[in-house]
């Protein structure tokens, strides 16, 4: 079963590394880095590079695919055909397309969202909508053949979700538990619902200074609803 | 303020990105990878390659230390001077060393722990304690200077901690807020004390066959207590 985790430039390090932990466990997966080129491709952080095995042209037909997203500016690529056009393809077969954080956002620009529920990162949650995108302020939203989850680490969340849907619920928890998946956040802070609103403002102040060029202040790409 | 991350083959690949994702949202957080060797490390996960910047020798002090552990066998590692020797040049002068998982077992090979409580992936606490360390089995465990976390995903909260002892509550609920870290795993199956019996003698077994050779029922290293 192959699992294709795809990397760009820019794609911020946990939401890709927090499902490939609990997908690379499962019971025959065969994990692959793919990108647009293979080679070392640098996150969003520029000290964390990690290596693509393959290039887009070399996973024709996955059966599950993880989109990540990027805190920092990414959206040229949201009319970047060579990639948007891999996404419309290996969708077509896979078994379970799915993003975390604003790795949605690259869904949407490919046209996998039309007319489905979905989220993103809370900060990311305006310009998800102006792709057409029914927003859903959940942590994961499962419509099927599609599921997305919100900011960074809810990948992990959604990674379990999967790794249920496909082996069942024992399997599942034994990933959580090879993991050790027993989450003690210090704070209640860790959504834009329970932060206290000064907190909120911060972070959106401090993303956009990081170059997050999706957040609400961004003007949306003209083809914001690009046909498939 | 300089975090080192140490990569070495073998390593779980959440054990570093969970804290990297986290310490690198610091104000002033100079992250980098750092290996024997400069270049690329393949982690336990063969298909995880993360790129290290540095070598040991190139880095002499950073004000934090992350400690990843492995979930295959490393155990040639508890005796491998060259990197134990590194620890504790750098844990002389850093702020905080820290440990995620077995990772503990590199810091106790390397005598710093010695009589200090620790913490470690719930399946390698007999061999930590094998160590002349006193194991407690909870997720994070703050001695001052040294910090050691429970399995994997235990990172993200431990890292968290360091946020807050470095800057405030505030900027770690910033950080917690800016990952969205609101966990919701889908079971509650995440500790040895949590999971159902069955689950866990399977992840025992699933760890063993995976070549995790620092299980139970392994033998400890002869040099179990080197002298720092």
């Amino acid at each position: 079963m192959q699992v294709a985790f795809l990397l760009y430039d820019g794609f911020t390090p946990l939401d890709a590394i927090g499902p490939f932990q609990v997908l690379a466990s499962m019971p025959a997966a065969e994990p692959v880095f793919v990108a647009e080129r293979a080679g070392p491709i640098t996150s969003d952080s520029p000290r964390c590079t990690i290596i693509a095995q393959l290039s887009l042209d070399q996973v024709a037909a996955p059966e599950i695919v993880v989109v990540p997203g990027s805190l920092t500016s990414f959206h040229d690529l949201f009319q970047h055909e060579p990639l948007l056009d891999w996404l419309r393809r290996v969708h077509e077969q896979a078994r379970l397309t799915t993003s975390v954080c604003t790795g949605s956002l690259l869904l949407a620009a490919a046209g996998l969202l039309d007319g489905l529920p979905a989220t993103t990162h809370w900060l990311a949650r305006d310009l998800l909508a102006t792709f057409g995108t029914t927003v859903v302020p959940e942590r994961v939203v499962d419509t099927g053949r599609i599921i997305t989850a919100a900011g960074v680490s809810s990948g992990i969340d959604m990674a379990l979700r999967v790794v249920q849907r496909i082996h069942g619920d024992d399997v599942a928890r034994a990933v959580q538990l090879g993991i050790e998946y027993d989450p003690d956040p210090p704070f209640d802070s860790g959504s834009k619902e329970n932060a206290p609103p000064a907190i909120v403002a911060a972070v959106s102040a401090s993303l956009a200074r990081r170059g997050a060029a999706w957040i609400p202040a961004m003007t949306a790409p003209g083809s914001a609803t690009p046909e498939a």
